[in-house]
């Protein structure tokens, strides 16, 4: 079952001055990964480097420089770009703070934009997420992640072939297929709890189980938290778009406005997603009233029909000495034959009420 | 029942590069078919042509083009349009991609509007959606449908027959019609809805069977999904009429409020029925609980009257040797007596609490 | 029970260009009537006029005229005022297409505006609405009625009488008086509408039948159409109110004002209904289980009375050979006081468990 | 009960031209009561008059007058204060129709507001309202209320005492002074309602009479009703806050927006009245099932114990001629042997099942 | 169970002039305790006084100073505060009344903000407040707290450690702090509820006892408070960033909108709970349904075994002088055949039917 998972363990970073980095949340990863892809439409440089200082030169080349950090624990490193790339405390310790609501916040020289990754986990049919931060800065952008792995492999490739659009434009159009490619990941998602909840809804009008409750009521949660993570996305985006930085140029606005239409539409299925799940719980519930009706309806037509006729064998089982009918020959068929008729009759009863 | 297709399947989509033409949705149509009229308040020429090329040479004339495609599967033809009339990429992608939301995005030469076809299918009883795009440019329309066969042809015979309006005009009166058909069909698709809803409405209160209850479930369904094929229309129209664009006239905006007044109904009929069936829900339940009312009156009506009969016959059918009463000659019809009284009082009692 | 009437039929009209005047509803009156009202503060001309030419030399008059038309099945004639008057054909086609939600359009010359006049139908216990289009010009009013019967009378007799403010002022104050009287109707409906609730809800308590379930459906039903006919109406009068066009003098505003202060008052009230008539679906459901509660109790008693005793009876019914009590002498008083110490000890836990 | 006094009777109003002078409303008092109050910080005059005529010299002084008439019915009255001090009609109108939304109008040389006195009744569990208009011109302030009595004679004590803020302020803060008063009781209310709640929810788990269900039900009705008299006067506060009128000073500001947060604060507790009288709702809908469940326990357990054992009396009552067991010994002893484990097994059952 | 403490008993202050200072709210503290420190990046001092005099020399110094009040019930003691740093009545009547709701009010040379801080009390499972006043005055800040014990340790301890930014900055840096500290201590309670929340969901469906309906309603009512106590927060903090008053630095904006991210954060969770507790009372009322039907099952299953077969038995327990059957020599073990088989039919039934 889905757990209340909506506060970050946090009590041990109260107190502690603004600005301070601390890492919250789980350490998913042992070693801190960093890789960089530096490029223009003429070149391009790919590796993985073991210190930060080799990412360090790039800073003020001409070139899109994209460093990537997979893993957050190691604080000193963060505070290392920080200095050097000049990024606000603040900011940094958001990075580091795994429990961001997906936010944009301008600074002068760079854009600080948090997302959430969600991935779908099938065993336990629960979607995790993952806090993905992203600085843009003229000619970089950095990118943060709590563990090895993503959704930006295609992206990579495009880079690499050379071919298409991005290897010409700068690193705004870097940010934006970045954050196309974590809002195209959503669909995904949202594809396979949409199976998820086809699947649970089959049979729930047969068999309404109480383990079924319990689907239901996950399901609903799973979209609480999917939607606590989706809907500031709107706002996210429609403020870079119409930001008026100059770190965004005015050909990308119709790509970010393309990623804000995906956005909603996330957003709308999640809602579909909503009503349909309540709807599953009228189903469960009248189900289970429907499952009453019959139980009582098989006990009423039992009792309704065999009380009567246990009530006819008592009388002649009473030990009256005068009891004129006892002594009667053909006493014991007519009794039969009256309790048949009865019973008859009450079939016939039950059927013109639709019971049986 | 209506099955949950929120979510169109897009994960062979994933990781393209944007404004990479991948035509996601059922293919509706084997080939695809190219119509082309052209007109002034003078002429006329209206074909079918087989090359797209074939259209080409109407986008400089002052006529008033219209190209209508049906069928999105052939993204090599919807790739020529979007290089001849300089179309963005990220168009062209959403045009073949069915799962848009209704927009309208502008450009400077041109509007890109997307909106959602709806059609009743009475074997299923669920409303079909199809996607409609249009590009209204300086003195062309272009539209997009999946496939053949639209809600169209009474705007061409207004065209043919030449007496009226719309020849005088320009193409933004062109795209103002279409819209027109296209919401004035909502209406049809709600009047046969409505008609559904009425009639499965009927017996719900004396017959609530679970079936019943499928059915109000799938109403609601397509309700849902129809307020978010509908909803964004409102804001694409009013963004039209309060736009700034060059390509629609003054004197269209009249129009185009009109429609908006119609959109506007279109979504308060919506929210009624989405009232109405609520109550339906409503009436199922307590109907529900109504049968369960009268099954058990009736379980204990026979029980009480019967279970203390069946007590006393118990009494007298037991063997003590010393009952004074087994031996009085009167006692058996006393007893009758007394259970008939006791019947007659049950009865009566019933009939004070109104449940017979 | 109230029908289902969201969707006007519509379906004839589909296809034709906008503008074309086909009469849509009900044909409530045989023979279109048209009276006319011609007034300053020195002169007044009240006359029915047999065709509508007769009142087209009062256009350019600086007198007040007011032409009210009743029965909207004559589109002839509703298209020579509109030619006479210049009125723009898409707001014919509203006039005589009786389905327009409450709206204004604002044009140069005149004024369009469209109300629901509402009428409570005793019989039926529902309430019915009529079109009423308004049309204010420099100095004129048209209004469009679709039978013959109105609440405007009072104003006629205000125009008559001579005495008072409105001979004084121009076309626009005429104008507020009739969309006045309008809302103050609504007043009357709500009225009797309340006592209709009041009425349904006494006894409910006590007697909640399914019949009752039905009049707190239609009731609700008829609150959510009177809500879609008045909601609008506050929008329409505070565009009026804050219009600039010069159709509407400053002086007229103060009683829009109040107007919109009316509207106001009528859309909390049919909200405080919607309140009201959720409460008695509350209270509906509760009293369904306080009635299976009180069914359920009997039947609890009598079986847990009479099962046990019942089981007595039966042991001394068997046929054992050797059942020593059944020779003792007082084994039957016996049994007999047992049994009665049972019943006073039933009878006394079902006090303390407050069933009796 | 509370009963739906949503809708003033209004009937008889209808079709006056509006600014006609109609009390609608109960006549609380006999005779009207005409309180004049005038000061500045040197002198204060406080005096009952017969005739209003006597309050007209104070218009144009420059000293601080405060005008206060209980009695709504006297029309004539009205006129006259209404001529004298140049009221438009359709203030006059409102003043005395006692059914007014609280709202503020503005005029160039008045405000006019109207706001509802509450008061608890103690002794039916009910507020009572009572509608207070407030005329604040240059130096005057008129009141008018439905009866005699009011919350303001703290205010006047004030005035009287001389020693503080009010006398050495202006009208505005006069008029300040009264919406304070009026607000604060609010709170008064408010405290004894709550008290009212809480000792209704006490015992309600216990003990789910239908009564209960009642209260909860007028409850709730009252909230519904206060809302709607309160609802509206953050409006009301917030516009005079923000008004340009020269009749409100800036010093006198910053006293409104304490009375805002005072009006802010009271709406919040109203709507925290609503969900705690809504979790009373279902409270009492789950103790009806509670209690159900119990009175069904009961009866499966004695049904469960004693059909059985009924049987098998019934068993061995039969009257065959050969049944071996019934000439055995010991079987009479040994039945009952088997007839004692049965019970303890059913209720070793009962108990695992935790029905005890 | 959670109190109804919505309003705070304020009968003894109405009617008092506004502005007249009555300390409203439980006495916490004895003896109320003053707390100064005085700061600039180059020193330090901190002490208790005993006389609020001896703080007042601090005000025009250019160093922070930061009074903080434990204890509100002497309100001589605020008025010379009040009087030496020239704050408004208005003002110190709010810091004394502890009822406000979270607001920001703006004046010329200081701002006023009241805020809660919360607690949970573990013993009764409760979140209580207390209210928290600050004035940021150029160079001070002045706090107000209802008793001893606060969260700002860590905040005094930053000062104190003199290595940190606080040192460097103004006033208003200082009470950033302070207002960002109380907002973390809200994660720390909204911490310990969830624990509460999930701890009372657990067994929930196994068990659902009225004790646990009382959980849920006062889980629901503690979150409605929270709730009440934490929504203006963002308005405050919103208000703060966005204000023009020279008070608070552009460079502590940024600081500002962090802790707005965090308000946002800490309401979104509150939401989360309160959908989640609702969703615990639909497990609860399920549960209850599941548990009526487990019951309803027995019975039936009881009493449709055991009444057919009783019913049999009375057949051969009548005495009629021609029974045929009662002779036959194997009569006995054929009917005990067809009641065994009888009984194994049922049971298979019950079997299919998945009640067993």
């Amino acid at each position: 079952m889905a757990k209340l998972k909506f506060v970050k363990r946090t009590s041990n970073k109260i107190g502690l001055p603004p600005g301070t980095l601390v890492h919250i949340g789980e350490k998913k990863i042992d070693k801190v990964r960093i890789r960089i892809i530096d490029y223009d439409d003429q070149q391009l440089t790919e590796k993985e480097v073991q210190n930060i200082e080799e990412c360090f030169p790039f800073k003020d080349e001409p070139t899109v420089t994209w460093i990537n950090i997979d893993g957050l624990h190691d604080v000193g490193l963060i505070e290392k770009i920080g200095t050097w790339f000049d990024i606000h405390p603040l900011v940094l310790e958001d990075i580091v703070h795994t429990g961001q609501r997906p936010k944009l916040h301008e600074f002068d020289d760079y854009l600080y934009i948090v997302l959430k990754m969600l991935y779908y986990d099938d065993t336990e049919a629960e979607v995790r997420d993952e806090q993905f931060s992203l600085i843009l800065g003229k000619n970089y952008v950095i990118t943060f992640q709590e563990r090895v792995g993503d959704v930006f492999e295609p992206v990579r490739e495009r880079i690499r072939s050379g071919k298409i659009r991005v290897r010409k434009r700068k690193a705004d159009y870097l940010a934006y297929a970045l954050i196309d490619a974590v809002v195209d990941n959503y669909f995904a998602v949202l594809e396979k709890l949409g199976e998820k909840i086809e699947s649970s809804e089959e049979h729930l009008l047969n068999n309404p189980t109480p383990a079924k409750l319990q689907t239901i009521h996950s399901l609903k949660r799973v979209l609480i938290s999917l939607r606590k993570s989706v809907w500031p996305l709107r706002e996210v985006i429609s403020s870079m778009e119409r930001s008026e930085t100059s770190l965004i140029d005015g050909s990308t606005a119709v790509y970010l406005k393309d990623v804000y239409d995906h956005a909603i539409q996330v957003i709308d299925t999640i809602e579909s997603f909503r009503d349909f799940v309540s709807g599953m719980l009228d189903i469960y519930l009248s189900s289970l009233s429907n499952k009453m009706n019959e139980v009582m309806k098989v006990l009423t037509m039992i009792a309704t029909i065999f009380i009567p006729l246990t009530f006819i064998a008592g009388v002649y089982g009473m030990n009256f000495a005068h009891m004129p009918e006892l002594e009667w020959y053909w006493s014991y068929p007519v009794i039969w034959g009256i309790m048949i008729i009865l019973v008859v009759g009450m079939l016939a009863y039950f059927k013109r009420k639709k019971w049986m």
